[in-house]
């Protein structure tokens, strides 16, 4: 490649204006699900987590960068790769930019990328499949430190029923360190989420917080779904009635309740201890 | 007793300027640990956790307060109860208690404590204790975090050797839902906590991030401490030349490393299912 300036082409200029339209929308789109589904868009924030969504092949729109909050690790090579593709780089101002990110101390890159398919047929699954189901989770946080947990761990895939946090929020990506663009995730109804499990004839392992069996007493050995509740209330009645197993993490303290990823970890800790050596 | 207004004596007025001493001297002790040592004094912020620590045991000389906050769950309960004693009651106008607090979303309540004893020494444990022991811990609300999990766990006591954060910290507080304040907790050196353990004739299973055996192959069974390493670095030569077994949680997935609240988990749900029935 000949040693040619950055940018040879006259990008528009730099936008500066906090009133900008396109400042405007990327707030909407960080802030607003129904704007996001609308435009079918949403924002990936940082360098990091817009690596991971090029390595998933996630299709991009736009970049809008401002180096001024560049930390050297990168953000031009990554700019540079765009470059070279219909992706179009927009130069904000350092109020601008900060006014348009999620977070507090940004890095000075967010992308526009469109949104995904995360219908339940889409995932494909081996033998045995370990597959962790979320019932209606609600806190982008929580989200995201489960998805760590069960990447971690190797899960198969993980599904949302009656999700009530919007996968596409920025802070799903954020806390899960962007891997909520690379792991096999699926949102449905509660029926979609059943049929799809029915349909892989797995188990159902759901996770309670009285009146079970311990943990280590249920089977994970074959293809299992192992079910968590919501962060408030726990399982309701369709899953009650729909799990094979109703199984507790034992705890003797007073603390009210694990947190959700921890819950997650124990049971997913749990069965890779039984299936070590298949 | 006697249906007296809720104050009868004359309180002082409220504080309402942000330059007053007293909220001056709020915001250092939320912030500096250092003051919080040369005062011997710490903020403990919020209903439940005034409340934790008055079960505790724990010794009050300030509570400040603004009823603007209060969400009527029992704040004037509490500082009726507080009435009662030598501790003094102070209220804060809305500006200044907002300055003065840790959270964004203040409940109206502020109490000074003074610094307990977090010496090894002061511990006692049973027979077949399970001990957690952290090393070099930084981020207060990881350690918050990981107290919730050795409380639901039933963990005898919880040591941390060569601490980074502050005990007294606000956020280990917060995010532990005050369970800082009332836990069997200790703070000492590497040194200090070795011989802690060496007296109380624990086995140290350490974990480890690789080169070791599954969780599941170390022996949980008799009196035990788990150690685990700093959020960044994990063990140390000390450590490792001192533990009795190296651990690792078996991960799968290219996850950096799990949180240090889910490894503890993962290690005290193991350590539960392998003292069950003792």
């Amino acid at each position: 490649m000949c040693a040619k300036p950055f940018f040879t082409v006259a990008l528009s200029e730099i936008i500066l204006s906090l009133q900008n339209s396109r400042v405007k929308e990327l707030v909407k789109l960080r802030e607003s699900p129904r704007r996001r589904r609308e435009l079918s868009l949403f924002p990936i924030e940082g360098l990091r987590e817009i690596e991971v969504g090029i390595d998933a092949e996630r299709i991009f729109t736009e970049v809008y960068y401002c180096p001024s909050f560049f930390r050297e690790r990168g953000e031009e090579i990554l700019l540079h790769r765009f470059k070279e593709t219909d992706v179009e780089l927009v130069e904000l101002g350092k109020d601008a930019f900060a006014k348009s990110a999620f977070r507090e101390n940004p890095e000075g890159l967010i992308a526009l990328a469109k949104i995904f398919d995360l219908q339940p047929s889409r995932l494909s699954l081996g033998s045995h499949p370990l597959v962790l189901v979320l019932d209606e989770v609600e806190k982008p946080g929580n989200l995201g430190a489960v998805l760590r947990s069960a990447e971690a761990f190797g899960v198969d895939a993980v599904l949302l029923s009656d999700a009530v946090v919007d996968f596409f929020n920025p802070n799903v990506i954020r806390s899960s360190q962007g891997l909520s663009l690379r792991m096999p995730v699926a949102v449905g109804s509660k029926e979609e989420v059943l049929a799809f499990i029915r349909a892989h004839k797995l188990s159902i392992c759901g996770s309670s917080s009285k009146n079970a069996v311990p943990l280590w007493e249920g089977n994970f050995t074959d293809g299992v779904a192992i079910l968590l509740g919501s962060e408030r209330e726990g399982l309701g009645s369709f899953w009650m009635e729909n799990q094979d197993e109703s199984l507790v993490i034992p705890m003797s303290g007073s603390a009210d309740s694990l947190n959700l990823s921890v819950s997650a970890a124990c049971f997913l800790s749990e069965a890779a201890r039984q299936r070590r050596g298949q």
